[in-house]
C-alpha cells in the first residue's frame, strides 16, 4: 500500500497537508523543547545517560515495577527486537494477515531473525482465541517452526481496537498454549485515548508479555521503545537490540523525547485529538451518497470505500492511499497536527468529488 | 502431520508395513546394487567424480542440454538451496499453503535464507494464475519483500497433479510478471506417470526455472537433485549448496543412485506402481458406507473422511497419518514396494472397521 | 572496550565532560536549528522529501554525479547496509581485526547478513595489499566464503588515517581482484581535515565502491549516509536498508541534518576543530615522564599508554576507555564541542597524576 | 586448499588411489554389509526406528548414561546444528583460526545460525587457555557478540591430537568462563586410537559439552552424529536440526551405519589402521633429503615441505593437497583402505622425485 518514492508526482507541492499517514506529520512542539533542552553537556552513550535512566521510571509509572524500557530506532526494529527476544531459534509467529510484522516490514521478522510468521486471515485486524487456533499448534512436532509468540497491534493497522476483555481472554488463551504475547503498540497511545482507560489496564494488567511502544507516529522525531513486562520473559534483549543495529549511539535524544510525551500528558493528548479528528472526519462524509465508511472508526483511521474515479480525483488535492484496489477501499489517517479545518476541507471536498462523480 | 518421534506406539511391531509415508519404505533393490558397484576405489570428494559428471548427462536426457544437476542431501536441502539460486537478499516466494516448505520445513526457508513466504488458500493444493496475483503484488514498493519466485509442488501435498496446461499457464504467468518458477519435485515421477508424458514436457518445456527432483520419496536410500532448467537462473548455486551443508563430500552415492533412477526406467516403474497401488486402495474403498475419498486421486496417496472412531481403530492395525483432525480427513500413502496384498488388506480392513462402526 | 551501562560510577556526576567518546558530545547548534527548520508542516515519509531530494544533490557536490546518498539510523546500520548491498548471500568479507564491523557491532555483519568477516591483523588498523592478500584467496574455492569485499575504516579505529596513495593502491588492488572496497567513514570528516583534500580526492577519486559516512560522531543528533559511489556497485539497496531495519519513516529529519552537515562547511569545521583537539592533548602530554603516545596522531584520537594507577586516579576525575588493559594503551577522544580548556585542564591532570605516581 | 570441481586434470584416470583426502575413500564392506540388513520392510521415518533407537545404547555405552546421539548427513551439518543448539542469539564462537568451520565450510556458521567466529592462530592447530583468552572477554559488553563456545578441533585438521590433560585443562578453563565446549571430532577415532583411551575419557569425563561424531572419514557413506554429553546442553537441538535441514527422513540407514562402526571394533580398527598407514608413511620419507616434515604425525595425516617442483611432478603421479603455497607445505592424508602397498609405493615416488630434484 505505502509503495515507493515519488508516488505523489500529482502536482501537489513539497509540505501540502493530508491524510496519507501518521508518519507525515512534523514533531510535536514540546517534543522538540525537549531535545533542546537534552543537548547541554557530555553523556555516556548507548543509554548510560541519566535521560535513559529516568526513562524507566517514566514506563515504570505507567507498566508496573516489572517493566523494563529499551529505546529503538523505529517500529520495525522495536518488532523485531522484541520478537527476537521472546523466541528461541525454532519460533514461528502468529499474526494477522494485515499486520505491520507480515505486510509492511519487508521480511525483516524472516531476514533479522529467522523467524516464521504465521499469517491468519482476521476481521478487521483483530485476532481472537479461535483465529490463533488455526495456526496455534504442532506443538513438539519437528517438522513445524514452533508457535511461541502471538503478536497483535493495538490499535490494528485497520483502525479498530481490541476491548480490555478481547485482549485479556486472547493473552489467556496464549498463555495456557504456552505462548507469549507481543503487542504492536506503534499507535498504543489512541487505543488507550479510545478505551478510557489507563495503559496499564489493557497491557500489563491483561498479560502482554512485551510491547512495541510508539513515538514517531504521536509527534516524536524518531524513536519507540521495547518494553519487557512480563519479568524474564526477553533475556538478553541488550544483546538483541545491539546485533540488530538498533542501539542509538546517542540514546538521551530518544529518551529526552519519550520523557516528556509519556513524563506528562502529551500521549493521551495527542492521540485523543487525532482520534477526535478522525472521528470528526467519519462524521463528515458518512452520509455522503456513493461513500462507505468500511470499518469501526475506533482510533486515528477512516476507511472507507469510494468510487475510483472519485478516489482519483481526491487524490489530485490531497495525498491519501488507496488500502485496497480491487474493492475500492481508501484511508484516511488523522495526527496530532490534523485541524479541524483540515477535516472540514477534506470533507467537503469528498462530498464535492462525490456529487460531481454522479 | 508429521509428528514427532514415538509416535506410534500402538504396539505394532518395530517394521510393521503400513501406509504412512512413502519415506517409510526402504531402498528399491536396483538402487542398492548400484551403490555397491559405486564403491571401488578412490573418487575425489564434493562432485568431482565420474559418476556425477555423468548424471549431468543423465539429467540432460531427460530435461533438456542446457539442464544443471547439483545433487544435495534431502527435500528441504533441495528446496531452499534452489529458492536462495533464484532470489536476492529481500526476496518472498508465493507458494500455496500446504506446500511443505510452508507446513513441514520448520522454518528453513525463513531461518536458512531469510526467505519471506506468501502462502495462499489454494484448493487442492494446485496455485493457479489467479491466486498468484493474491500475493504476487507491492513490486517497486520497498515495504514489501519482492515476490521473486512461485514455488509449486508437483504432485501436490494432497495428491493431485497439474496438467500440463495448467503449468504452462502459471508458468507464463509468472515469467510475465517478472518472477522465477520453482518446482518441489518430491514425487515429479508420480506426476509423469499420472500425466503420461516425458519429464520434460511439464518442466523446461513449459518454463519452470528449477526443480527439486525427489529420489528419496520413489526408492533411494538418500538424495535429492536441485536441476536448474533455465540457464543463468541460478548463479552461485554451488557457494549456495555449500553454505547450506548441502554438499556431499563422497557425493558418488548419491549420484550413483540418481543414475541408475534416471539412466533406466526405474524412476517411471516404481511411480507408475506406487500410482497404481494407491488407485487401487480407492477403488477397493470408495464405495464403502461412511467413507468419502477427500482428493482426486492422481498420485500415490489416498485422502479419505473417516468418523474418527474408525480412524483410531485403523491405526491400532495398520501406520498411517491423521491430515485434518478438525474433518477427519486421513492420508494413506502408497510407495514403489507397496504390494497388491498390502493394499487389499487395508481396504478390507478398512471396510471392516466401517462396518464394525455403525 | 566500550562495555555495559553504569560503567562509570566513580561518583563523577551526570554530564561531566571527559575524553571517552565522540559520542558523548551532543548536537552542534548549528544542526539544533537545522532540525527545527526542517519541523515545518507535512512531509511524505520514508525518502519522499524535499530534504531528501536535496540531499542527493550535496552529496552529489561533494563525490561526483554518480553518487547516491541513503540515510540511515546509525553507523552499524550504515556498515551492514553498505555490505549487504555490495554482495551475494555467499560473500565474506576482509577487514581489519580492529574494525568495527569486527570487534563493535555484536556480531551484526554475521547476524543480519550472514557475511563472513575476514579480519586481519593490521599496523595501526590499517590494511594494506599485502594484508589483504593474506585472506583474498580460495576465489572458486566452494569450501570458502568468496571473499567479495574488503572494508576499511578512515580515519581508522585507532586514529590513524590512509593516505590518497596508500587507498588508491589498496582500491586498485582490491578491483584487481574482483574484489569491492567498503568505507566506514563514521569518521570520514576528520580524514579529510587531516589530509586537506576534498572528500572526493581519496573515496570517489581512489575507487572507493561504497561509504558509510558519519553523522552522529560529527554533532549529529543521530544519522549517517549510505553513499555508493560506483555505479551498480549496490543493487537493491533500497530493499536492504528496509529489511534491515534501518529506513527512517520521518527520514527529512535525518536528511536535514546532512544538509546543514555538508551543505556549509560545518563538517570540516567540526573535523578540523576535533583534530586539532587531539593534537593539542598530544602535545600536551607528549614529554610527561612516564607517558607514551602509541600511535600517530591524524585525527580526534590520542592512544596513550599509561601506568595502571595513573590511569585509575585519572578516571576517577574524567571519562575516557581503557583500550588494551594488557598493555595499559588507553584512549583519549575530542570532539567537536572540546574545548581548549578541556584540553589544558585534562593534559595537566594527566601531567599530575603521572607526577604523583613516581 | 580443497578446491573446486576439476581440479585434478593431470591425465590420473578416474578412481586412481592416492593421498588426498579420507573423503576419496568408499564405504567399509561391513558398513555396506550393514547398510544391506538395514534395508528390510518399513521403519519410521525421521529417527523413529529401531536402528536410531538402538543407536541412543551404542554411543550411551561409549559416552556415559547422560549422552544423546543426534544422527545428520556430514560435518559441516553437524558443527553447526550443535553450535546452534549450545548458543543463544547473540553468541559467538572461539576457534583456532585453522578449524574447519572457519575455513572450509563456506561461512555456514555465519550463514545458517548467525554466529561470529573468533578465530585464534594456534600453533599446530591447537588452542591453549591463553590462546582462548584472546578473544573469550568482553562478556556482558553488549557490543560484543558474547563469546559462549570455545570450538576445538580432535584430532585437528593439521593432524595433531590434543591430550587428555590439554583437553582437561582447556574445558575446566571453559567452564570457569562460562562457556561450552564443542569438539569438532570428524576424526575422533583417530584421537582414540592416537592416544589409547576409550572415547569417553577425552571427551564426556573431561568436559566437552557436544561432540560432532565423524563417521564419513572412516569409512561411512554418509552420516555424522551429533552428541550431546552435558545434560541440558543443547536444548531445542532436534528442531535445529530440522531447520538448519540435517534431519534425514530414513535415518535407519544412518543410523544402522554409525550401529555397525561403534557397536563394534571397526571405528578403531579403522582409525587404527589409517594412522598407521600415516606413521609408516613419514617413517619411508622422514629422512629424504630436500624434505621436512612439519608436523607431529599423531593420526592420519602427514604434512611435509617439498620443493614446488616436486610437489608439482608428484602430483601427476598421486593425487593430493598442497596446503599452503607460501611455504610449499602439502598434505597426505591416509585412511581405512590406503595399503601399505599404496604407501611403499609412493614414498617410493616421493624419494624418487626428491632425488631427481638435486
Amino acid at each position: 500500500m505505502t509503495g515507493s518514492t515519488q508516488e505523489f508526482g500529482h502536482g501537489l507541492e513539497p509540505g501540502a497537508r493530508g491524510f496519507a499517514s501518521d508518519n507525515y506529520s512534523g514533531v510535536h512542539a514540546e517534543v522538540l523543547a525537549a531535545l533542546q533542552s537534552a543537548n547541554i553537556g557530555h553523556e555516556s552513550a548507548y543509554g548510560d545517560d541519566q535521560y535513559t535512566r529516568r526513562l524507566q521510571e517514566v514506563f515504570r509509572a505507567h507498566f508496573g515495577a516489572q517493566a523494563a524500557a529499551y529505546p529503538v530506532f523505529n517500529g520495525t526494529g522495536a518488532n523485531v527486537v522484541a520478537l527476537q527476544a521472546l523466541t528461541t531459534r525454532w519460533a514461528s509467529v502468529v499474526c494477522s494477515s494485515s499486520a505491520h510484522i507480515h505486510v509492511d516490514e519487508c521480511g525483516a521478522p524472516e531476514k533479522v531473525a529467522g523467524l516464521k510468521l504465521l499469517p491468519v486471515q482476521a476481521p478487521d485486524g483483530k485476532l481472537t482465541p479461535g483465529l490463533v487456533d488455526l495456526e496455534a499448534r504442532g506443538f513438539t512436532d519437528v517438522h513445524r517452526a514452533q508457535p511461541q509468540v502471538v503478536s497483535i497491534t493495538q490499535t490494528t493497522e485497520l483502525g479498530t481496537a481490541y476491548s480490555v476483555d478481547e485482549l485479556g481472554a486472547l493473552c489467556d488463551h496464549c498463555h495456557r498454549l504456552g505462548m507469549r504475547v507481543h503487542m504492536d503498540g506503534s499507535r498504543v497511545a489512541n487505543a488507550a485515548a479510545f478505551l478510557g482507560v489507563p495503559l496499564r489496564e489493557f497491557t500489563t494488567d491483561v498479560g502482554v508479555d512485551a510491547l512495541s511502544f510508539g513515538g514517531t507516529k504521536n509527534g516524536l522525531m524518531f524513536g519507540e521503545v521495547v518494553v519487557v513486562l512480563a519479568p524474564d520473559a526477553a533475556p538478553g534483549l541488550e544483546y538483541v537490540r545491539k546485533s540488530s543495529m538498533q542501539l542509538a549511539s546517542k540514546m538521551r535524544f530518544i529518551s529526552a523525547q519519550f520523557e516528556v510525551l509519556l513524563g506528562t500528558d502529551l500521549w493521551l493528548r495527542s492521540a485523543s485529538h487525532a482520534n477526535a479528528m478522525a472521528r470528526r472526519l467519519a462524521a463528515g462524509v458518512r452520509d455522503a451518497p456513493g461513500l462507505q465508511i468500511a470499518r469501526p472508526v475506533q482510533a486515528n483511521a477512516v476507511f472507507a470505500v469510494l468510487p475510483p474515479q472519485v478516489t482519483d480525483r481526491l487524490q489530485q488535492r490531497f495525498r491519501f492511499y488507496t488500502w485496497d484496489e480491487s474493492t475500492g477501499e481508501v484511508r484516511w489517517m488523522t495526527t496530532f497536527d490534523t485541524t479541524e479545518e483540515d477535516v472540514d476541507a477534506f470533507a467537503a471536498a469528498v462530498r464535492e468529488e462525490l456529487a460531481a462523480a454522479t
